[in-house]
């Protein structure tokens, strides 16, 4: 069984997406990151990085595994199950290349982005503007050339990417509408978005 | 042969030191990021997102790869060649996700605050001296407890910091001075430094 540590933030919707995608059984466990739980000991364990998402699955070959970091998770997730990710190939290459391209891009452009937005810093948010304005571009023209992000099939970079443009659609709409509103982008979010799992993984909340 | 095409940045020497490690043969393609050399159209066919490094694998298997995306350059070649990178297992996982904390975090973080250690905005330095001194400090918590970053075997998650921590090291040292005198991380950084092919890496410049 796969214990998912997690929250409802752009990473944290990415794991559950794909284990709704994959159909595994798993069990989700809120951190609820607006009341600092991402500090607590038993949490640090796991993620000593203290962010969600992390997961622990224990039955993975050789022992339980505990691993965090969303593009690590997906990686690893997609290689077990032998699913939204080629085993081998150019295929594999071209997903893992956006794959990386959304962890060390758009996530955190993204991410200070929405931090400038509620701040006093007009040089810092525009910075972020357009970074973030550029990232989106890019995203669009590679899907005027292929179906998905990756190519012709969906992959574990297509979810990567998702859950992010979805949170800038819906917090950043006013400084990003230009790049948000760009055809292809527009055109796979609606091929993404009418997955019942990406639907079911970008409504979760934690019980209670 | 593999043909990199790069430039003297913290991304763009991670795959010099990891070709230099695996002792394969490889032409390095300078693209002087300083004269915009990464928006000149043959170079946008590798990397849509005008960023080095890139390569393109002429002997891949199922015909010629291009790749762009540093963490996924590291992957591919080390899964190729199989080293510094477990072909299965926990040691491979450990290795995933510091490189994608990498990446994710540490790369994107110190980037910002190299950016803003030269602009007059005070409120923006502040936030990523503290992000970039609180990330340094999770690795040293890390090196504390095993040898490399990922555990007792040198992998790809070494390098990717690697040049990292040098960059900061040698332009952010007042900022992060603190955090870069932690001995767990001054440990790794003379273990690292230590090797031939790192060394050359770090000294790599264009011809001419």
């Amino acid at each position: 069984m796969i214990t998912l540590h997690t929250w409802t933030t752009p990473n944290g919707r990415k794991p559950i997406i794909l284990l709704e995608e994959l159909g595994v059984p798993y069990e989700a466990v809120p951190v609820d990151i607006g009341n600092g739980e991402q500090f607590q000991s038993e949490f640090l364990k796991l993620s000593p990085n203290n962010k969600i998402p992390a997961i622990v699955d224990d039955e993975a070959d050789g022992g339980p595994l505990s691993l965090f970091e969303s593009g690590a998770i997906l990686t690893y997730l997609a290689d077990k199950y032998g699913k939204f990710l080629a085993p081998s190939g150019a295929a594999r290459w071209q997903a893992m290349q956006w794959l990386h391209w959304q962890i060390g891009g758009l996530g955190p452009m993204l991410g200070q982005l929405g931090f400038f937005s509620k701040q006093d810093d007009a040089f810092a948010l525009e910075r972020f503007v357009t970074e973030g304005g550029r990232l989106l571009t890019v995203l669009d023209t590679q899907l005027s050339k292929s179906e998905y992000v990756a190519g012709d099939d969906y992959t574990i970079a297509d979810i990567a990417c998702y859950t992010w443009v979805m949170a800038a659609s819906e917090r950043l709409q006013e400084p990003l509408a230009d790049a948000l509103g760009k055809p292809n982008l527009q055109r796979w979010l609606a091929l993404v978005g009418a997955r019942p799992a990406v639907q079911k993984g970008m409504r979760w909340k934690p019980r209670g």
